[in-house]
């Protein structure tokens, strides 16, 4: 079977990729595994293959300041600037319910720093629970490639109580495995983390 | 009231913009009226600020060939092209149902044509609906400045007609007419799609 990206490209296992001083570089992903939003995106191709769900991520916003319009070839964007996202990166539906969600990895062997995430995220996460949506986030301890999903009001009590000054910067991994659970990881579905939501929202 | 983008800006009528050959341009949206989308954007806003339903625009989707990361300032996307979407522009979630939907306008006073659509979108949107998700489009007829709402079935009906050969390449807006719905149109919100949304699906 071959793995596609959502956007129709067919998955590699490595790439071309231009460095900012013009050198063509190879990135082989097969030596150093796929990347936490790699993983998720085979994972949503899989589960809309399958039909199962329909949850994609979101392009990354751009701020465009600059479009060249060539004759007879398709329009150049040649200056632009990453922009914060002001929501989540992924969402969806899955048995009729909306779906949002959030993706990080940390380093840490421990905890993730809450400053992997943006306010305007945990506040988005919050309203979509508030209007009967499922939110939560997805988190990959790389040094022991344990991927864990805990519902968004873990990270919403943590956020405010930093806030505060009085709660910890960071959610440490014991939340995840008090009040989470471990998304099982396969061949396919690579990160099956719908099971997890059939078994806890349903 | 000021109103803002969702992406924090405040809207404005009138914008400071850069023409290819590096020109700067103004452009007085109080002139021309809001485009569709910029009348969208304002009305999902006004739905989150006053909390009642989480629809956003999905950014465009970039392809991304060159970036420059100078030292002491931000990434600068220096090479990019416009990507064709794989879903459609707008979704999020209202009274816990999964919300879906395109946007087009039209300068033709009758119909709409189909390529107007993307075949991606219109699987996307059957998808949707198979998963017990809303989905539907909806069209401006600019001459007139008449808003429609229509569900997503319709596009898929004649978008497979046409696909046969045997049905017409367009919509017509007695289609919309007979089985869509007119939008209200008011300061605010300026397109008050859910409350047709909250008769016709809920």
């Amino acid at each position: 079977m071959t793995l596609f990206y959502p956007n129709g490209q067919p998955f590699q296992r490595s790439a071309e990729v231009k460095t900012s001083n013009n050198q063509q570089v190879t990135v082989n992903y097969g030596k150093r595994g796929m990347t936490l939003e790699e993983a998720l995106n085979v994972t949503n191709q899989y589960y809309i293959e399958s039909d199962q769900a329909v949850i994609y991520k979101k392009p990354t916003p751009i701020q465009i300041v600059h479009v060249d319009y060539p004759k007879r070839s398709a329009a150049r964007i040649t200056e632009a600037y990453f922009r914060k996202a002001s929501t989540t990166d992924y969402n969806g539906v899955f048995l009729g319910k909306y779906i949002d969600f959030e993706a990080k990895e940390t380093t840490h062997p421990n905890y993730i720093p809450l400053k992997n995430f943006h306010e305007h995220q945990v506040l988005h996460m919050a309203r979509i629970k508030r209007h009967g949506g499922i939110g939560f986030i997805i988190v990959r301890f790389t040094p022991t490639d344990e991927i864990y999903l805990l519902d968004a009001s873990y990270l919403e009590n943590r956020w405010n109580e930093a806030i505060q000054k009085s709660g910890r910067k960071s959610l440490p991994k014991t939340l995840f495995q008090e009040k989470g659970y471990l998304v099982p990881q396969n061949y396919l579905p690579r990160i099956d983390y719908l099971r997890v939501i059939k078994d806890v929202y349903f």
